[in-house]
């Protein structure tokens, strides 16, 4: 077999969540709680009803490719032919890496932490990655001069995750013009910036950067996973400068030809309705608004949330983060993820998400709080 | 960026396809003309109203991997731990063939004439591919000797198409008897047969092989597109051996995380009726019934087919196929697939699918035979 997949590690994440009983409060989750909008369904049935469900072309429906293509309105990358629609973002960032590296010269630069795919996908196609870690003393916020700093002889992608998982800082205008700076005064071949959106409406701050308003050389990968509670859904799409997605969708085609029928009218019903893909925008405010005022009520040292359905907490000095999730779930009934699953960088930290009611967000970050006041 | 994604070509498939327009007699086809079962979309969209769409785990929906298992009962493969659902069987042969081969050791071993895309994963993950080519002169039936003599040195596993695209052939009891003797005999590493059964459901002989039943180290793909007429639903499994498949289930995880929920569901409805998996079988009788009456009426030199939905007619002697299949178009207006697009050994045929309406099928096969005799 291959030995790559062999090396492969079953995750952490899912090692705490197997613990998972009756009654746990669940700030573990990595996906909404929301429902869906049943309308987007209604929809998809009815095309269905009408047409069957033949394959779309390879790199999807071309209504559904200019319509991406426009809600986003990137500089360069407008039309059709600049997106690749695909199965859900994780495999529109393995096209991605895929692609964009050639395992016998490249290098891809992870901005960390970070949620460990990235890094692990780059192994199974034997491309190699090397982390650039933001400063924990700032709690981790986007540093375009460490990113920069990073940047080897051989990097020739950087992966950016903005709004952040699992610190939930956001990219701001400010360091981004500085990125984007410091990459256009390089001589010689552009180093891409990929760019993961996948957390795009849950924003909450005014000044976030999108990359590829500003470089050329960006590629995005996003679903509509995370803005409508339809993770389980599969449907992401690429979007870049036409040379990379013509490519992009050649990979694509080899590894699962095209993307489900049904999910793409789904989509185009998001895209065709005004405000559909912010459709749950409110919500998430909301949610958010309770949770920084439970975190401020606690007393933890926490990162404010600027971005993403994640907080963070600091655990007391020494304390392990695998050992107090397992602690939390066993003693306490309450989920939380180790920092440590996402690198050495977050060790000592926990990552809380919020996408569970109100009120058992408060009860499970009382619940941490009490854990770690014992330490103090 | 990755030279392996650069050097892929466009298909030769799409370049005739292309030429459709208004009234062709499409033979080129690779999907069913018929309309899915809409029973299966009511019980996918009531599952969603009452669930929403979440993540299933990596490997699929527990309960239709059980059903999957159970449905094709192979012997060592009858648990859900013997099945991973994939993104079509598009995705299930890739990662099957990523998960099995070591690029720095192994060979996969192709029985051809047979679909393009297995040489093409192969390359694109830098595997070292080999044809073994079945004999013209026998209407390119399986012939296990043949295959046995083409295994070298490297070769770790075998692919074979059965029911095949595009000959029509079938894997016949007799031939895998003797394939599967050879096999055993070997000392060493096992070799691995992957027994592609997309064309499953559209059988037309009594003594059909199912390696899986056969031989242990045998993994299959298949899926529900050709079988149900869901092509753009991207539902397909892997089965096999569990070591195998739990690597399996790895490499799908990092590729696609999982497949479609509602997906999935529509498997879960027709792996739960009896006969569901079979719903259009007696349609394919009747029109494979047709057909041969149509070729044998023809009078050119076709190979009698087997399964799958395809037909293949032989041009006449230094015709290149590509050049048939131009011609066919733009004069008859009739789209047939050029057997070069198989590889050289299947230059000089025609493949028709025959899965348009009966009367549109006899319409085409006399115009090809027109076509043809303006040779003779």
């Amino acid at each position: 077999m291959n030995p790559r997949v062999l090396e492969i590690e079953t995750s952490l994440i899912r090692k705490v969540a197997a613990k998972r009983r009756e009654g746990t409060i669940d700030l573990g989750l990595g996906e909404p709680s929301l429902r869906p909008n049943p309308d987007h369904f209604a929809y998809a049935m009815r095309y269905i009803e009408a047409h069957g469900i033949r394959y779309t072309a390879n790199a999807g429906d071309l209504l559904l490719r200019e319509a991406i293509a426009r809600h986003y309105d990137y500089p360069g990358m407008t039309d059709a032919t600049n997106v690749c629609v695909t199965t859900g973002s994780q495999e529109a960032m393995y096209v991605t890496i895929k692609t964009l590296l050639d395992p016998a010269t490249d290098e891809l630069l992870i901005v960390e932490p970070t949620f460990p795919s990235y890094a692990k996908m780059a192994r199974l196609e034997g491309i190699a990655a090397r982390g650039v870690t933001m400063s924990e003393g700032d709690d981790f916020a986007f540093d375009a001069e460490r990113v920069v700093a990073g940047i080897g002889e051989r990097t020739r992608a950087i992966v950016i995750c903005s709004p952040n998982n699992p610190t939930g800082r956001v990219l701001h205008a400010g360091e981004a013009e500085k990125l984007v700076s410091a990459l256009e005064a390089r001589s010689g071949e552009p180093i891409w910036l990929i760019h993961d959106e996948i957390y795009r409406e849950q924003t909450f701050v005014e000044d976030e950067a999108f990359l590829a308003e500003r470089y050329p050389h960006t590629i995005v990968t996003n679903s509509v996973s995370k803005s409508n509670a339809l993770t389980g859904l599969r449907l992401g799409w690429i979007i870049g400068p036409e040379s990379f997605v013509e490519n992009a969708i050649k990979t694509h085609a080899w590894l699962t030809s095209c993307t489900d029928t049904f999910a793409q009218q789904v989509a185009l019903h998001i895209f065709g309705e005004l405000g559909g893909i912010n459709e749950h925008v409110s919500w998430y405010r909301a949610q958010w608004a309770g949770v920084v005022e439970a975190l401020e009520t606690s007393r933890m040292h926490y990162i404010r949330p600027e971005g993403s359905f994640y907080a963070c907490v600091r655990l007391p000095q020494g304390v392990k983060s695998y050992d107090a999730a397992m602690q939390l779930i066993e003693e306490r009934n309450v989920l939380a993820i180790p920092g440590v699953a996402f690198g050495d960088a977050f060790e000592g930290w926990l990552r809380l998400s919020w996408v569970a009611p109100l009120d058992q967000v408060r009860e499970g970050i009382k619940r941490i709080a009490a854990y770690v006041k014992e330490y103090v």
